[in-house]
């Protein structure tokens, strides 16, 4: 599916691919062209004839079609600038992915090509950041005659903006695992944990690049972005900062839950080995106690007196009892 | 709430928002402007109006309303720079987060915009920083005649000793628990361990991210900080470096506390069985005798005889002390 | 095995070593030079005779009949480049290294020297990339005309891409070994995973120095390497980058593997031990009644009734079902 | 305490404060001015009046009466420059401390003012290295000579020499320790390694914060320390980056000793847990036979005749010989 | 002892201590001075009289006597370079270093002076690089007609050379260990490990600070290495890259050992511990059918039938029969 909009003296127009090439020799618009899971004639005439991209920043875009995507980065062409994002999916909690916690992340992409005025953006799946922008533009136009770099930038900003509401999902999530932790870990907890430092890394992974490359879009180094924009840029930067920090006390605090788990297991185990030894320390006692009565001896004590039960019998109690209160004494039950 | 003072040829005076418009057009004069949780109608005028301070600097100002803040950064607008500290408040003991040794350590938001006559400082919760200097205003109004970026360096030295008493607190804290830790570790001791652990964290991350900043401000990289004045931000520097490099310190102690915790109680719980088992293990031979002369063989020896008994039971004492002594002897018990 | 390949005019030709000579004393035509397990003999002639490459240049070259060869490098000698490549191999799974799930993971060595018009590479074992190369070749001799430089990018291209279908097998294998872990974890597996980790461990430097050497070979350091092409070499950087990160990843879930296997394994040994303990736990006071009533006391109440035999059936009965209800209701079984 | 020398043409005198000041204002003469634990008015005569040191430098040398002092740091302030330096003390062991091995390591704080003509040297506890410099300088008054950058060299070495016993003592500690871990591990021993760790990690601390120090000394940042000094800092530099290097190898050390005391300690009690259960292993299956022929079956075979109890008394032993070797065999014993 | 060679004319001539003051006179002639283990009025007359080196490096120099020499370093004192190297010395293995896999690494000292025309070197014990530098000149004098820095490349290329053997040792060690741990671990093991880990940390300390040295002289930063040498400097750099290399990944090969010991052993005892308790809790249930029938009830049913005792050996059988039976088929044994 391609959208093309222009924007030229205050209005923005929708146009066809053939009304693309008329306006684009003309000198005067601005224009946003957006690609989501293009056909591949559709890739060919945009891409390559229309736009003449490098043929190896293209073949870049099509990796977008595999599961994780590329890695971010930032390449100057001279005529346009080629960027990758990473915009991460929530995928929604199935049985098997079940186990993460109700979600796993995964990365997708988002290839955007800068030039002084187009901006091409090319991605598989739908991403909100996309629409937000889209219908940002329907109600005020005027944003994009700030240019395609600052039309981008809210692209992005918004990208990164969704970033927040899955950091808030995985803090929630934290605080129900610590729960679960130390208070019904099973080993099915020990499998989220991990599931959860691998979406954590994820996460986090996505952030740092993107992070390096927003310093880089920000601090001057590419002549597309001009001056003014690159504060906003720099806002995006202070976004991804925060949440590489996030991430990372994340991280740590996701250690820590592994760390408890396994010393609350093994606690607990423990515990119960220790209930289960000192039953069986107090009854052997006893044990011995009847079976010295069980001798065949003729000479054995108080066999025939009718004390000699009640008394054995006490003896046992007071055994038995006395040992418990020992135990107890010493903080072992 | 805004406090607005005013600095002119000696005299400290406080002015209200209309008169400081006037003010600000006369070339004289040096002002110090505090909103405290402000009303939005104030920032508006302020902000905006008065001084038209950059929206994006404005939007992470107001990012200070969030549980966190923003993290510490510092950005030059030419005409002003823009200064984000982060003070840490200490939540006070109640049911929950007591568990964390009685405090939980809380980051806020201090914005400042730090021009050459006007030092505007902004944030939500009262802060004791901003409270002494007005104090030492009071009682020295000749302070604001060296400068907003004097009298700035004035607040974040008061802020970054307000650290001093928390460190300490930590410090006590890391007593109480290793004392804790080696003579009655309960499951409640690994929870605070791990939260004094985040605390920590947080401490540290603030205190780095800040010594960075005022490093970049002590190192004469921004034209409103004057050659006198970058000393006295090196004294802050140092005070930082001093923390980053006590928090370091407790990270460390920290994660011994928690490797001292897992041995001891693994120790502790071991320690228990072995004395039960080492019960069970001496009761066992004895209920074999006992079994001895309860079989109904016939010609089983000293059945009639009066000192079987005693025989017997003397040999039960004697296999008990026996074994008894030779535990001991290998330092078993 | 020498081969050698002229291009001039649009067409490739396949020379003799005495042809060669010949040739490269006209200021026509491209070449490239493979050898593949060659004699010394030939070395001699052609490196040191022919080439007068540099004698450390040639003994590094050698120093590929190795196990493991030389690390990756790239030294600038003026008139040439010289560059040594890592390939990696898979070892098919034989008896002893079955044990690493299925395949051990080998570094060889390409090495490779790059002038204006000649490309010599030199390997001992025959290798994927060289063998696609020479058909790309013969399928689009113009390929050539581009120069060695581009000649030798869609080589190490070849060879980077080769590492795809190992990172494949190895993330195949990690899936394999999580349900292990699992599910039916043995000492083979902690063995297995070890030996994965040095897999990873083997594959991550490869790239690390791979990445670093292309690096320096994009950003326009080497003259030989000219402009059209360095965004080529960026493109094989680019998958360097990827792959080092993929091998991070890699590391970090082996770890993760390593912590599971060993919380599993005890976990799992732990479950048994108290099921055993149980059992004791339970049937230890049942010897303890019919101890009682084997006591040899005249008066032991209920001896003689046909009662006496029911009620003491029933109280074990009670006595290890009571146990047997309350450990179930602890959730301890 | 105040002690104030001055050279002049190959003589060494002791000046009183007055004097100091004369002497100054003469063009010749080197000064050094030693402060040792000070009286306010002394400190106000000297460093304010005398002297006109920077107010903040003033602030940092006071706070070495404080526990552990300042950091380790060098500050230009053109006409000196102002130094300090973290000597380390060893705390006799007294019964708390003792538990550390004997000893536990303090910073103290030694600051320096370091002009053309002038070294101002300031500590609260007396130093060695000071009192060493102060023989010197009586055996050989010639050194003073060669300036004041000169002495302070002297004296920073003096004091990095101070370390060196400190280490040995350390390392013949761990000795101790390792023999302590492998032999008789307690859990004053963990305590002990810890403790270690501690200490360690304070002389990592302030090894590296001088050497970075030295560093900057040594390679002509300053002015005031001339060319031909600068290699007898580098002497220093180099001193101290061994330090820090073996710091480090004993913080490995250490970290060795406390994996292997965690080891150890639950080894040894595993075998005691294993021979007590080998005692509770053997006895049960006896248990299992007396009570056998305990069973009131009036046809159990072998009740009359002699040999039975002989023959079942030879069973027991038989069985309870042939655990013992079938254990043995297996190396369980 | 002092050994001095002087090459002339494509001849190499040995001579006195005072010939060399006479030949070092005339222009002519290139001298390598090797002090092995040298007398003081030795070292005092060449080391100071003759060749006049600073104070501070003579200083270095001697503290080789120490059992682990100094730092690998560099200086350039203008006139000379002076440099310290670190060569392995394997100490065979006694009584008490036996436990460290048959043999412990240790590091001496190799110093040497570059200048021009001379090439000095100092060390104490006597060096195999050197011995084979002095054969090889024996053969070949014009190798030193290529000045002292091809001579210095020379000693320090044998020198490295000789950690091969040493790598390889360690590497089958490793694997023998290896084999250890997975099959008879004993404590000793632990130790053997933990000794391996610090023989691999020292070699790495030398290997790294070698590496940052050889890559100072093989970049051009000192005027007395010629351009034409330092590629043979390179070279060196090259081996003890992949040296560090090594040295890294048997880091993590010998942590890995660890890890393994770890749970090899922990999982063998609790193996023995689950066989013992197996047994127990299968006599536990006959114990208390024999008590059974033990008891003195006069209906205990079956008493006075043959069949009874028959009838409860079997049921004891098949009790135990059954219980094995279910814990082999849930893979406990």
């Amino acid at each position: 599916m391609v959208s093309i909009l222009q924007y030229n003296n205050g209005e923005i127009r929708r146009l066809t691919l053939k009304e693309l090439s008329q306006c684009l020799s003309s000198p005067e618009g601005i224009f946003w062209v957006d690609l989501e899971n293009p056909l591949e004639a559709e890739e060919e005439t945009l891409l390559v004839s229309v736009f003449d991209f490098h043929p190896l920043a293209i073949e870049d875009t099509q990796r977008g079609a595999d599961e994780e995507g590329h890695l971010p980065k930032v390449e100057d062409f001279g005529e346009y600038l080629f960027v990758i994002f990473n915009p991460v999916e929530v995928t929604a909690g199935n049985a098997s992915s079940d186990r993460g916690g109700g979600f796993e992340i995964r990365t997708t992409q988002l290839s955007a090509f800068l030039s002084k005025r187009v901006l091409v953006t090319h991605h598989y799946s739908p991403l909100r950041s996309i629409t937000n922008a889209q219908q940002l533009l329907s109600k005020n136009p005027k944003a994009l005659a700030r240019g395609p770099d600052f039309l981008f930038h809210i692209i992005i900003d918004e990208l990164v903006d969704n970033y927040t509401p899955i950091l808030d999902q995985l803090d929630a999530l934290m605080d129900d695992m610590e729960r679960e932790v130390f208070h019904e870990p099973t080993q099915e907890t020990m499998i989220r944990i991990l599931q959860m430092r691998r979406n954590i890394t994820t996460l986090r992974r996505v952030a740092f690049y993107q992070r390096e490359m927003l310093n880089r879009l920000s601090r001057g180094e590419f002549a597309l972005i001009t001056r003014d924009e690159m504060l906003y840029y720099r806002n995006v930067f202070d976004h991804l900062v925060r949440m590489t920090d996030l991430t990372d006390s994340y991280r740590e605090t996701v250690g820590g839950l592994l760390d408890a788990y396994l010393s609350v297991t093994s606690n607990k185990l423990s515990q119960v080995m220790k209930v289960l030894t000192i039953i069986s320390t107090i009854f052997l006692p006893l044990s011995v106690i009847t079976g010295f009565f069980g001798m065949n001896f003729a000479h054995l004590p108080g066999l025939d007196s009718p004390m000699g039960v009640i008394l054995t019998t006490l003896s046992m109690v007071l055994v038995a009892g006395g040992m418990l209160w020992v135990f107890r004494r010493n903080r072992w039950i």
